[in-house]
């Protein structure tokens, strides 16, 4: 058996998404910018697209400015707003300490350039309190930057509160919804998002896209300088057959939002059933308020990328947090956010689930992971001492 | 007819290319820096693609980062340079008056921050002098950005030369060769070049991809904050199907280089010719040192616009100088580069060719232009008050 269960590092690029992209090249290779009938073929495309990626988030199409991908969107949101606020003289930046790298180490660049930034706390559930971001607030605080669902635990957070504080302060409220959107519903005018990031390769669509919603009369700075595309905020031919791509994806992700989730969910909470048998395992992130796909696990006395290469074997692809920090031997900052300690974060295991999965599979990975995790306890010296009382269990 | 002369705006990409990418869409759809089996087979997929790239180049994979274009590689090289010059003490940019706004754009906002930037001349025949980038070189002068082949009048540039007086002096050498990749030979070694910058879409590429070529041992800092892809470089899951087929177009182009150039060459001249016929017509850039597909003129008494607007309406695609620039109404800061007069520099015509155009549109192109720039013409006041002598012609 074959299983891809690692949806949150990348999907599989749906077929009529292929199809709507080939057709794009083969057809309409003209450069929007160009005045000439090729040109303005393009451009009305592009319009289309933008029209769709708009009305997906109950956004204005002038709000909507095509990107690279979710990390060049967040990279753009948070130091534009930065740039912003720094020319009225605030230069406090609020964040949470589990966000994505795109925000965290743009956070850390502006730190280096004269910020004061605030990581808030989120618990042991994986939750950040809209109360928190209320206490944070300064009058100097130009941004808050909180992601809309986590992309290890896969926990939402409670956005619209937190807009709602955000916009009581005056204060641009960010969301990075790279995982989120194309999976549960997003208003940004009934949640009060100011700006939202999103990329297409996270919901069934082509890698090399995404988009930025930037709410009218937000400023908004470029971070790639040159043409005047995408009303000057964005320099650089537009990737229509890309952008053309993500809309596609968009609209099949709308058209079956409800029933890929309900789906989801029944698949991920049998899956979160059957590893709860594990002994000393535990389930990361609240066990209701997260990703209808999203399963996270720690199991005590496993190292996690022996874990992952064993299931691998069986044919079972998962990760053990994010795709973008794979290479590295430091333990998740998620996990550490959430309070684990070092040694538990390291045997962690990420499951997400997309609507191609079966309840057939979920069964085989309960047995094969169980068994995996058996295994490799009984060749661990942690382990041992753990059993033999000489080091504690924490869960 | 109908003739897409806009290549320099864009290119119709190529079929292999659409069947590459789709190929890649359908077969690897993982994310190369998951560790499982599907990332794994990305990761390979995308080395292969690097080895592809950095050979059209002379360069080594590990001296190749993936862009999301043109302007994108631009800016991150010049930022890059100017901050790690800034870390010695060095302030100083040297660049030209007609590179592309990507870089110009970018060397303005440095200038904001506290660069001083020198912008060379480029003469009536568009092409930079190594001697003047020799005498412009000052003890703390951190980059010398010069473009590879002229976008708008197709000048080819002195790059060996102008590289071999930058590593005399330990300058960093920036060339965008956004329009000289896959349609000039290139290699950086033998050029003396540091960095350079290429779109794929410029050469019946994918739009939305491009690469930085940064020689080892020369410092990138990044654009785009995140994840560690690109040995840290460059943030952002790959956009593994864009890129393969950046590669398949690279290799195509390099199959046929000299076959595709000596071609385009005669279509070219033969285009010049016709359009010399025109009274008052005057050739833009160097007769010789051009791109082989590049062919831009100016009417006096003509506007730009219009021309296009008519021509299109004969089936002949132009553009009347960048793409990035069409919504503007001030006229081509290239031409006025080359010391042309502002009335004249509205009366440009750009014509871009490719492989895939023939002889008989060339003949058909001389035909419609010569009948619409009379046309037009006889509708100028402008004209009128030439031809009475009421005005001085200036060509």
């Amino acid at each position: 058996m074959q299983i891809y269960a690692d949806n949150a590092a990348t999907t599989k690029i749906a077929k009529p998404v292929i199809d709507a992209m080939a057709a794009c090249m083969e057809e309409v290779y003209g450069n929007p910018s160009s005045l000439h009938s090729e040109g303005q073929r393009a451009a009305e495309v592009l319009a289309g697209a933008r029209e769709i990626t708009a009305r997906s988030l109950g956004a204005e199409p002038k709000e909507i400015i095509f990107t690279s991908g979710g990390s060049e969107a967040d990279n753009q949101a948070i130091r534009s707003a930065a740039l912003w606020g720094k020319k009225q003289g605030k230069i406090h930046l609020i964040s949470t300490a589990f966000e994505h790298h795109a925000v965290l180490h743009t956070l850390e660049q502006l730190e280096r350039e004269g910020f004061t930034v605030t990581l808030l706390p989120v618990y042991e559930d994986g939750i950040v309190r809209a109360e928190d971001v209320r206490r944070a607030l300064r009058e100097d605080t130009a941004l808050v930057s909180v992601m809309f669902a986590n992309n290890e635990i896969g926990t939402l957070q409670p956005i619209k509160e937190i807009g709602a504080v955000c916009r009581e302060a005056g204060v641009i409220f960010h969301t990075d919804a790279v995982q989120a959107a194309g999976h549960v519903k997003i208003d940004v005018r009934e949640m009060n998002i100011d700006m939202l990031s999103l990329s297409a390769h996270k919901f069934y669509g082509p890698k090399g896209v995404g988009a930025l919603y930037v709410r009218k009369g937000i400023p908004l700075f470029s971070l790639i300088e040159g043409g005047a595309q995408e009303r000057g905020k964005r320099a650089g031919t537009e990737n229509v057959p890309g952008i053309v791509g993500m809309a596609k994806a968009l609209s099949l992700a709308a058209e079956k939002l409800e029933e890929n989730g309900a789906y989801e969910v029944k698949l991920r909470d049998a899956l979160i059933e059957g590893l709860s048998g594990i002994s000393h395992a535990r389930l990361n992130g609240d066990r209701e308020r997260r990703l209808p796909g999203n399963v996270n696990f720690c199991f005590e006395g496993i190292e996690g990328e022996s874990l992952l290469l064993l299931l691998d074997a069986k044919g079972i692809e998962a990760s053990s947090g994010s795709a973008c920090t794979s290479g590295s031997l430091d333990p998740s900052h998620v996990l550490l956010a959430i309070g684990l300690p070092h040694e538990v974060a390291h045997g962690s295991l990420r499951l997400t689930l997309s609507p191609e999965n079966t309840m057939e599979e979920v069964e085989y990975m309960v047995k094969e992971i169980t068994g995996v995790v058996e295994y490799l306890r009984g060749m661990s010296p942690v382990w041992e001492d753990l059993e033999k009382g000489a080091r504690k269990h924490v869960i």
